[in-house]
């Protein structure tokens, strides 16, 4: 074979494809909760099947690469009311879900050697869209370390560098549930503007919190945070690909060249949808499936001895004293031959003795059953 | 404001924007012929709202990230029976777009200073994913320079240097309508074979030829070719984001990684809509469609005065002539002021005195009209 980029040789691929085929093998019922989704289809009047080529021609077309007008415009109100930032139309930019417009922001601003410095633990892909621009991903464990504002700045400020381009956080966090204050994030902020910095700050769970209300990072500093948020997260549509950036509205007019030559523009009945669940149905459905994620967040961190979550679908559970000389692998596999899965932490920083479980992967009796094997292998 | 990468720095964004500003000032009819699209909507039981949630419970989940087990199914036994070259699971990636498929694989190839040489006019895309990723774009003028295999060989030998690590070809080609002969392509597959090199060749107007019959590159270096392939141009879905690529296997589970990290996964509808697609109803709406578009060809290069296209959905002219002191922007300029709006030569290569326009992106009457604008500003 040819050459292959020495950057790509570095990226793990799938850490599930040999424990998919054993839960295949296994034969009896399956608890999917390595993937962060929804048992839930989406509210009606906000499917597929709601948008019909008669209302909407040329539905099946490219939209522009910045977005479906309609919809830039819904998400610069809805964010300007929310955060109190002033949200202009090129503030915006609607991308392939979070993922896609995150991946469009690192290569907008990662050159190869620079640093960007990830609180953890984080969200996987985020490490890996350094690295396939040339980046260096720089993780500092930070939820469950910090203690304070001041702790906050000083275990980031430790593992900043000459190359250090941006900060980038996750709140509420996956994979610990757990929410940044609002103080820490000023201090933060504080620190990435005294360092010239710029902030990427993921907020695809801030309608799922359980404690309090979600903080938007934007307000504290708006001239260097982005944000990324998500549709997929927000209303159960994580297979139609869309989600968006708001941020300064140079920085994500670079970003827009970047995801124009990763996916091009973001899919069009997607965006259809999005903007159908911005009214009302959205609303209800964003009510009613926080209260069903709520409580069973609360009943699987009861069942398996943890805190219960503060927002997100996820609980991280450090699982070391029931590892034995086969480590975090044997009991994935141990888990697997009862038909569960779940995530292991190194994909979350330096969490080898983790795992992430989803709590909204799975229809409820099909979580519950799955928390429940969890516990018994946990001795819980 | 924090450092903006050098990379993104030297991407140009859209080239239309000051123009689309004119375009909405001048008040008339509008004639979009700038960009590749059609006019007609998908088959019917082929569009978003034939997919039902009762017929696929989930269809708004997280699709897999290789694709939809039955759409990846589908596509290797057609594309075995096509091309001739067994094609398995693994030699399959499904992406969102020929563009997101070839941006997975451009970052799965090249490292920071690798050169992939292009053959031109080409696909303007490819260039800036190769600058992305800290690659070298070698543009090399073929079309309508080599005149046989040898000379094929020629020019695109000249070109390679230790650096190079694939060539890239589109055929049918975008933007000149013109086909690499067989002849040419397995002399330009031996040259790659010798230096050892990648070959991207990119296929997306397969179903749009009017001239003979399509020749698949892969056949002639199956170890090492990479074709892609697109749902949006063959089935009139551009804007669901779906298309995939065949090839190595162990390469495409490369390209997957970066896939992972630039969309996560393809839009899961879009699959279906495509799964759908590739039975009878998608084969009779491409017999039409063919139809159409070699009429509508046919007409534009007989009316401006150039060779009918063989294959794909554009014309590529030399308007050297017709160009004052204001030069291509001048012209452009002038055709806005009459509603048409048509791609800049410099976008495929080192044509500064070129504009493609695409026959197929409005309604016949409209790109008629369209047509009749430009034919009068050349004077033809």
């Amino acid at each position: 074979m040819p050459k292959i980029a020495a950057s790509v040789l570095g990226m793990k691929g799938s850490v599930y494809s040999h424990l998919a085929k054993r839960l295949h093998e296994q034969g009896g019922p399956v608890y999917p909760l390595h993937i962060g989704d929804t048992w839930m289809e989406p509210a009606e009047g906000c499917r597929m099947q709601d948008l019909e080529v008669s209302d909407h021609p040329g539905m099946h077309r490219y939209a522009g690469v910045q977005g479906v007008p309609e919809l830039i415009e819904a998400v610069g109100a809805r964010v300007s009311a929310r955060t109190g930032v002033a949200t202009g139309f090129d503030d915006v930019l609607i991308a392939a879900g979070a993922t896609g417009g995150l991946c469009g922001l690192v290569g907008a601003i990662v050159e190869p050697g620079d640093e960007v410095v990830i609180l953890a633990p984080f969200w996987p892909l985020i490490a890996g869209m350094v690295r396939a621009f040339g980046g260096v991903a720089v993780p500092v464990p930070f939820i469950g370390v910090a203690d304070s504002p001041e702790t906050a700045v000083e275990v980031v400020r430790a593992a900043l560098t000459d190359r250090t381009v941006a900060l980038y956080w996750n709140t509420p966090n996956n994979p610990t549930g757990r929410r940044i204050p609002a103080p820490w994030l000023a201090a933060l902020a504080e620190l990435a503007r005294e360092r010239d910095l710029w902030v990427v700050s993921d907020e695809v769970y801030e309608e799922y919190v359980y404690a309090g209300e979600h903080v938007y990072s934007r307000a504290f500093a708006p001239e260097r945070v982005v944000s990324c948020h998500s549709f997929s997260k927000s209303y159960g549509m994580a297979g139609n690909r869309a989600g968006y950036l708001v941020g300064p509205a140079d920085i994500l007019g670079h970003a827009k060249k970047i995801t124009t030559h990763t996916f091009y523009s973001t899919p069009t009945a997607s965006q259809l949808a999005a903007l159908a669940a911005l009214g009302p149905a959205g609303d209800a459905w964003v009510a009613q499936a926080r209260a069903k994620y709520a409580e069973l967040g609360r009943w699987a961190a009861e069942r398996l001895g943890v805190e219960a979550p503060e927002g997100s679908t996820f609980l991280f559970l450090d699982v070391s004293d029931h590892l034995d000389e086969t480590g975090l692998v044997g009991l994935l596999e141990r888990a697997v031959e009862r038909g569960l899965l779940v995530a292991p932490g190194d994909s979350f920083g330096p969490y080898p003795n983790h795992v992430r479980l989803c709590f909204t992967s799975a229809a409820p009796e099909r979580v519950r059953a799955g928390v429940e094997v969890l516990a018994s292998l946990l001795g819980r």
